[in-house]
């Protein structure tokens, strides 16, 4: 029996993520991940909740996003700096730990870009379960950037959508899209105006990018029964639809006192009710209730979501060894002798250059 | 020239961080650090500033330490668990990142155990610089744990002490300290109690790990001119002062508001005077003032001493190259196309199976 090297912290790189996910599938990835997702909503109260931990500059923001059940604790590095684009780099920066609350040790450090992508459009999918309108086939895809292709998969996968409306006010994003889902089961149409784009659609997404308040749905777009999945309004001052949306639609959160602030309900007053969507997954409060009715999820990001998403890609290494060992954490024999490992590191060198 | 690679985040693993302190040397490297966190002090109002985000259990505390100058970011990942010397373990582990605030992409992933004890004791030797009596060469130093010798060190290197007068409840912790900093300088005297140490000494330095309301030091070992530097009193219930030292003593602290919930005045009224240390590094407040003036350093450690740690260890990187290349950044070509990457990985595993 080989000690535990207590040093080691299992790192997946991207590249690992990338062979983690094509070896999973990555239908059957978003599938489980939502699984875990759904767990931990269902005992959303055992849980540390704070808002997240914002720095916001010029460009953008860098955010840190912890959370934990009292066993376990993760928190998330994720940037959003909508310019970086032009550049020739991401948006959306993301990496994770998890780490054992007994003794603080982390115990996964994990690239967060494309599980962030994968955990976003798995969350949106748990809620369209819940408050979509039953048999939903078309979806209506608003801004076709880095999130859009991860959302259709997972509304296929989830929801069962095998129909997609693809707008973006830039058209090369909606044909790289539809280049990239090809063969993927889905009839594709790219089409002109957002306007056209919801024309049918039983679920409308929006996932735009820009950092500031747009309106990519009007009211007149929306008609009685649709299910918006609200993605892309996330921080102070950006949202992307119109305040006469919000104020038909029975709206559903997270975690109220971030959407609050981040979500499209800052521009309702702050006492606006909302159904946290922990409890329509509980079984505490009522998802969609009639054919009619317009569903909003308004989608912000939240920590406990991560925090599924770490346990999953933990759980998932052990069969897999899709990770690399990381020399992390400081580990003297004697715990308080932290200045004799610096000497004996210092002997050991000085001996190989003797020998 | 070869393109950045944007994917990679230098990384510096516990085993590199020992290699560049040996390489730096453990007294030049206090030193220079000592000086970045200096700098850091002297611009104190340009930093973004917010009290940790602390997680508390039962066992002990995870803690994530972010700040910002506007132009980098930094965070730490510390944890506190008194208990986990029982079990072998570091009671405290951490590391730590910088980000360029530009881009919100991370420049350097750095493991901070060591790293912390060293900025610890460099921003405690800082602090009686400019608070210690003059000429002051007899230190007593009770709790010999790990922080103990970075202590002795950084004192030695920048305060001139050459006489240690050591004392812990568990002897073999003092013969441990006793032993490591042998043939360093030190005149070192063990002592068989605090009442002892603290005889003749110039500076008391108390820097015990018990997470519990303890009284290292009563008011009647403490005689005029001393300077206290208090380290271990550093979260909620814990703290090593009588209550009566605190209110004989001109109190110095880092930022009020993260030390009246976690330092030794904690023990006092929310409104007790204090001088931020910020100031007299600055020069807009007087330090030490007269000879009989009892001084303390009530320091519970701020996130930005971190932020001059990892400024100073990424700067020594492009001399030394010790670290290693992480792949911790998803880069698409096409920064929208993040799916994309995933199906060229694909793409690129088939290709190897089939060549």
């Amino acid at each position: 029996m080989s000690a535990p090297k207590l040093n080691i912290v299992p790192f997946v790189s991207v590249d690992h993520m990338m062979k983690l996910v094509l070896a999973v599938g990555i239908e059957r990835f978003v599938t489980e991940l939502a699984d875990y997702i759904e767990d931990d909503f269902r005992r959303w109260e055992l849980f540390d909740k704070t808002p997240r931990v914002a720095s916001h500059s010029h460009d953008g923001v860098i955010e840190l996003m912890p959370t934990s059940d009292g066993k376990l604790y993760g928190f998330k590095y994720v940037n959003g700096h909508p310019k970086n684009t032009r550049a020739g780099l991401q948006t959306v920066t993301a990496f994770g730990v998890l780490a054992d609350v007994g003794s603080g040790y982390p115990m996964l450090l994990t690239e967060m870009t494309i599980l962030t992508a994968l955990r976003t459009a798995a969350m949106s999918a748990v809620a369209a379960k819940y408050l979509a309108p039953q048999g939903a086939r078309t979806m209506a895809l608003i801004g076709n950037g880095a999130q859009a292709e991860f959302q259709a998969v997972a509304f296929k996968a989830i929801v069962g959508i095998d129909r997609l409306r693809l707008y973006d006010v830039d058209s090369s994003a909606s044909r790289k899209c539809a280049k990239n889902l090809a063969g993927m089961g889905f009839d594709i149409v790219i089409c002109a105006s957002g306007q056209e784009a919801v024309e049918g659609a039983d679920i409308i997404t929006t996932v735009t990018a820009d950092k500031q308040y747009a309106t990519i749905l009007t009211d007149n777009m929306v008609g009685p029964g649709v299910h918006i999945n609200a993605i892309g309004g996330d921080c102070p001052g950006k949202t992307e639809l119109h305040r006469d949306i919000l104020l038909r639609s029975d709206i559903f959160v997270e975690f109220p006192p971030q959407t609050r602030i981040e979500g499209e309900i800052q521009q309702l007053a702050a006492d606006h009710p909302v159904t946290e969507l922990w409890q329509v997954i509980a079984g505490h409060a009522p998802g969609r209730s009639g054919e009619r009715q317009i569903t909003l999820f308004d989608s912000v990001g939240f920590a406990i979501e991560d925090f599924s998403a770490l346990r999953y890609v933990r759980d998932k290494l052990r069969d897999t060894g899709l990770y690399e060992e990381l020399d992390l954490l400081a580990d003297p024999d004697e715990p308080r002798d932290l200045f004799g490992m610096l000497l004996r590191a210092e002997a050991a060198q000085a001996k190989a250059v003797v020998g």
